[in-house]
């Protein structure tokens, strides 16, 4: 398929911080193949007008548990602990294969509509969230959560060495498997290093959850008397590409530790405010020149998976944060969603920007709505007035997953009925 | 006209904390006049379905300045102090009311799109706005902000009385006035004394910024001895009905004051994080006793008008600054925006709430969304899950403003058409 859209306004995030008014991008096969005046000499099978419209890369959620909208409003306004042991784990202990299908496949309809193209993800029936993201056309890090189990733990272990012989590269290339210890405080030393051997053995990366809460810090402190960070550090998984979600009570040392191992810290505004988690110091991660990226979190700590959203909020918080009103510019925080993002998925080289050579993941934004006008600087409308519902068409990795709003590859009606069904059915199981 | 809204979901918000299934209301002329069982003896002109909709009451903007969205996304990530001095404030010395007339409408089509009924606004050529609401159908407070100015002081208080004159009460009762001392740091106690002589005169109430920043609280310290809410408080303003906008930096102290004398705070969130003003305390004055209403400030300091945006970061910031997953539940942040909001304009007996006798300004949620799937809490989804755009049908005073997202009161393609091309000449002028 190749495909030309024309004359449209376009922010490629390739590091030029440019905007460019009024041009054309030609995709060729799953490619981005010309970028720039209108070509007679490239044949097009499908013309998008762009008018009205603004083009970006496609935003990519660094951590989220998709499965997990099936728990979406079922839980809110308790204490952490509560909310956790009462109401998350009994439900998700109930959960099979075909419940977290369905929930996957709602997710994507949601974070599709909302112009996500790409995720990573940590939950379990992790095949099924592979069959479903096969289906959906989007892109996806797909890790099974471990925690440390007495006699399940090699079966989980087993579980992503299969995840990762059968999906792998599969789905035209879209899908990556690493590995994903859950967290220091729930995987032992020991356990962590048998995760460690698994992602050499399979020469791929580790995606866990680091420093999410005060208590985890005290916790680790009190145990290792290291922060989770030093702690993870000093059995070496910060060798490997790691993507680390939430880095919320992080200090100046572990600030350095994440620079100097090239650790990715995924920051989850919503999430970390919704469960009072606190707020992670992203200005001065970005300031040490860290890439830090963006994520929703799962639904029912969110409760939805709209990355604009969180765009949103990760310029306007670390504001009031640091007393700067300068401190995350719209255009980090845009950064933040697309071309980090790209980073700590270990996809930068295919996705992440709008450049020639690179997949063909953009998104396009209707700008003709009331809360566009007037159109006095489309990178600050981008990060501070863009709605999830703006997003008009999708496009991964060649493919039109969205146009108009409706989405193509997925029978958005059946998904929704089927995971109503199936979360009513969930609860009284 | 008489409406009847059949089979719908409704969250009344009359205080019970309620959730009611698949009811009916029926609407006639500008009142509800029954809510509950289908009843055959009363006729309906128009029938609306409520299938996979919610009805809740129209939202109330307890704080804006309408006119400055042909600002919007002119000026950002600047420090404060260039960002007023450098960017707003020359461009707003060039405003006329031509400008200020297409930049409100274009605000109550965002307004309208996005749930809003009623607002508070403060900005100059009111004049003109008053006559964008009563195109537009909405409801309003409408102040005059009054900056002290050698020369021109009377005249802008003559403005007010003027205002007051023309148009309270007006627009089918749509339009109420109040007296706007822009703030304790824009006015002297002199011309603040003045501004209640008037608000005395037209028995009617104030409209105010307080402690929004720290410098604020500093200099007023310095100047005065005391916080800008003892400033005021000793001065008398106090015993007026006042809206006091932002509340930023209150202490315990001040939290008394404004519970003792009925002060009706107005939480702007994304302003605050914006522009680094800081958080205000909302869950120590909700806790108080406090109805803090909720706005968005201007589309300068926010970059849109979208109050379900405030209603998610009001619920969520709080938590995190108190540490304390339970603090400002969803319920309450939706009474920041609706009955709150109707106290702090005054409205209280006729807004605020869907019940009996109260006039009929209401919402519909299209739950029919991916992000609303599944069902479990709707109270919940409507703070945490909602969407602006998610807004299908307002309705304000009995009429119908919006219906299937489609305004009918307003020509919204020539207004953005107006919008732009004033911005535009605006610049360059």
């Amino acid at each position: 398929m190749s495909i030309l859209i024309k004359n449209i306004g376009l922010f490629p995030m390739d590091g030029k911080d440019e905007w460019i008014e009024n041009t054309n991008i030609y995709i060729q096969e799953n490619k981005i193949i010309h970028i720039g005046e209108f070509r007679e000499d490239i044949e097009v099978e499908r013309e998008i007008d762009g008018k009205n419209k603004v083009a970006m890369p496609g935003l990519v959620n660094s951590h989220t548990h998709i499965g997990m909208s099936l728990l979406r409003n079922l839980a809110d306004d308790l204490p952490l602990h509560d909310w956790l042991t009462k109401k998350i784990w009994p439900t998700e202990a109930k959960l099979n294969g075909e419940d977290v299908y369905w929930g996957s496949l709602l997710s994507m309809v949601e974070m599709i509509e909302s112009g996500t193209t790409s995720f990573c993800d940590m939950y379990f029936f992790m095949d099924r969230v592979a069959e479903a993201l096969k289906e959906s056309g989007m892109r996806g890090v797909l890790t099974r959560g471990l925690i440390e189990e007495q006699g399940e733990s090699q079966n989980k272990l087993d579980e992503t060495r299969k995840l990762f012989k059968d999906w792998h590269g599969r789905a035209d290339g879209r899908i990556k498997v690493m590995v994903a210890p859950h967290a220091p405080y729930t995987c032992s030393p020991n356990f962590l290093k048998q995760t460690m051997d698994l992602a050499k053995e399979l020469n791929t990366g580790i995606h866990i959850h680091l420093s999410e809460t005060k208590k985890e810090l005290e916790d680790s402190l009190k145990e290792h008397g290291k922060t989770p960070i030093e702690h993870v550090n000093d059995l070496g998984l910060l060798d490997f590409h790691t993507i680390g979600a939430h880095c919320v009570h992080v200090n100046d040392d572990d600030i350095k530790i994440i620079k100097e191992k090239g650790l990715f810290p995924v920051n989850n505004p919503t999430s970390n405010l919704k469960l009072a988690s606190g707020f992670a110091p992203v200005d001065a991660m970005l300031k040490a020149g860290i890439p830090v990226a963006l994520g929703t979190d799962g639904s029912s700590s969110n409760n939805n998976l709209n990355m604009f959203e969180e765009i949103h909020l990760a310029s306007i918080i670390n504001k009031a944060v640091t007393g700067d009103a300068v401190s995350v510019p719209a255009i980090k925080a845009l950064e933040m969603a697309t071309i980090n993002g790209a980073r700590a998925l270990d996809w930068e080289d295919e996705i992440g920007s709008i450049e020639l050579g690179k997949k063909a993941d953009l998104i396009l934004i209707d700008t003709d709505k009331s809360h566009f006008y007037p159109h006095h600087n489309q990178i600050s409308a981008l990060a501070y007035s863009t709605q999830g519902s703006d997003v008009d068409t999708v496009i991964v990795n060649g493919k039109i997953l969205m146009e108009n709003r409706i989405i193509r590859t997925l029978d958005v009606e059946k998904i929704k009925y089927m995971a109503e069904k199936r979360a009513q059915d969930l609860i009284s199981r």
